[in-house]
């Protein structure tokens, strides 16, 4: 047995996992402010989740973890991460000197842990060659080459949200201009839709005291102007960005997650059409399918377990 | 012996090749129009090569061409080069046919052929993962992984070039706008220059009849005010496209090559510079060496020899 932790901006799911991939126990709790209280919660609910299930901690082969920024996997530091604000925290030994814990313990990005999950489990189990692009508070990624996560240097690679998308553009998180993440993340696309919004006032969308990109989508299935107006600008933000990165892999799979690919079908039609007529070299060229994520939800605690498969 | 072909919009280079990278006879003539009269110039070549050197066509193992533009290298068919004017053509059956060459017959990518040289004979030798951006007409890219170019769906991958860098900018001649290739080519380089120039006669630039490249890194190099401002912009340029590769990729070299890359040290030293104070998450972060192309314009010739190496 194995327990897979995702840490993300607002919340914790962890969560008990075999080898095959199945989640039988899980838990979720708020992320807290400091990484200190993070390990005190995970230990306190690793005991629940081991209580609940009459399982003892030496019964656990590993415990993976998957947390957004720039974490050297090696030695277990989250270098940076500006979803959480936490800068240069070695987290692998805070985690082990507080739990005790004696078994292999791996800490890996989240978009790169939910990319093993798709890989071994998911969207993208049998493929070559695919990207994962998750999208949601951020724009996170991860690259599988001939069935292998594709790491880089201290396991950094597929910082896709950090291409520049507009030289010069709307300010990103991370602190530079323009980033794919500045124009085609989930609050890129709030912020999109309360622009729009301004131009007309009978929109559907005044409906709800808060947007977010599922209302959105929503109203722009039932056919709302401005809704849809806002989509066809996002599609053709987040069709540049996935044209990027095709013109570069030639991928046999880009996989959709994280929040905005909830959207199914209604975005990733649009999103196929937009590529296909806009490939470098398209005469010739097979244009890669976009699809969407099949674990979801799952695939950060599926993932992170998996950190630890032999 | 093998025969390497560097197809190329103004010239056609070639030579022959040893196993070990050593050309010890090479040829070259400008290119013609149709592929066709190309092809007919190259066999003409290969004879005067063979007859040089005393060697018959029966003695080389392989025959190998490197070509601008997208190109199905596994049934040699060039499907769209924007630089050559060509579409559709199935060079590898047109070859054959005229020349009776019954050996070993390769066609790929000329940036991937440069690639796959510098990986086996030059500043990419040992290096794991490496990207190289070969910078003239337009930017052609390759991408070695695990020691292997990294093909990706008809061996396509790598048109880095044509990443986006500011959406809806500048006309790219792949017909979409906003391309690096718009921005970081020598061809933007010197279109860059020629605008920099109206605001400033008395720069060293008038002195030549036809600017390019060479001149302006040189006049540059000589403190021409003018020729500074134009560097300055396009080290932001180039900088900012390889920014974007460096936060996907994380590898460990950058390679450039290509005309623009004979600037050598003044420009690369900038454009490390550039780097490695705007990388994602740089507090922890490795920033990739930008190196020269050691083989320089022999690289192409060298590459596609080696296509046909076991």
């Amino acid at each position: 047995m194995y327990i897979g932790i995702d840490i993300g901006g607002t919340t914790v799911k962890m969560g008990i996992v075999n080898k095959k991939g199945e989640i039988f126990s899980k838990i979720s709790f708020s992320t807290k402010k400091s990484p200190n209280e993070v390990v005190l919660d995970i230990k306190q609910n690793i005991d629940n989740l081991l209580t609940k299930n009459k399982l003892s901690l030496k019964k656990i082969k590993g415990i993976g973890v998957g947390c957004p920024g720039t974490i050297d996997s090696k030695n277990g530091i989250i270098y940076f991460s500006c979803n959480l604000g936490w800068n240069n925290v070695d987290f692998k030994d805070m985690f082990l000197k507080e739990t005790g814990y004696k078994g292999e313990f791996s800490i890996f990005n989240d978009a790169r842990v939910a990319t093993i999950a798709e890989a071994k489990f998911g969207a993208g189990k049998g493929v070559n060659n695919f990207i994962l692009l998750t999208i949601g508070t951020g724009v996170g990624a991860g690259i599988v080459i001939n069935k292998k996560l594709y790491e880089g240097a201290l396991g950094m690679a597929g910082e896709i949200g950090h291409v520049t998308l507009v030289k010069d553009g709307l300010n990103c998180s991370c602190g530079r201009k323009g980033c794919i993440e500045a124009y085609a993340s989930a609050t890129a696309l709030i912020n999109q839709a309360k622009e729009e919004m301004k131009n007309n006032k009978n929109s559907l969308l005044y409906n709800f005291d808060e947007i977010n990109g599922k209302i959105i989508f929503e109203c722009a299935k039932q056919n709302d102007k401005t809704a849809n107006l806002i989509v066809e600008k996002y599609v053709e933000y987040l069709g540049e960005s996935i044209l990027s990165i095709l013109n570069v892999f030639r991928p046999d799979k880009l996989v959709l997650a994280g929040g905005i690919s909830t959207a199914g079908a209604f975005l990733i039609d649009k999103l196929n059409k937009y590529v296909q007529e806009r490939f470098y070299g398209h005469k010739g060229a097979i244009p890669t399918d976009i699809v969407q994520s099949t674990l979801n939800d799952n695939a950060g605690i599926i993932g992170a377990a998996a950190l630890n498969f032999d």
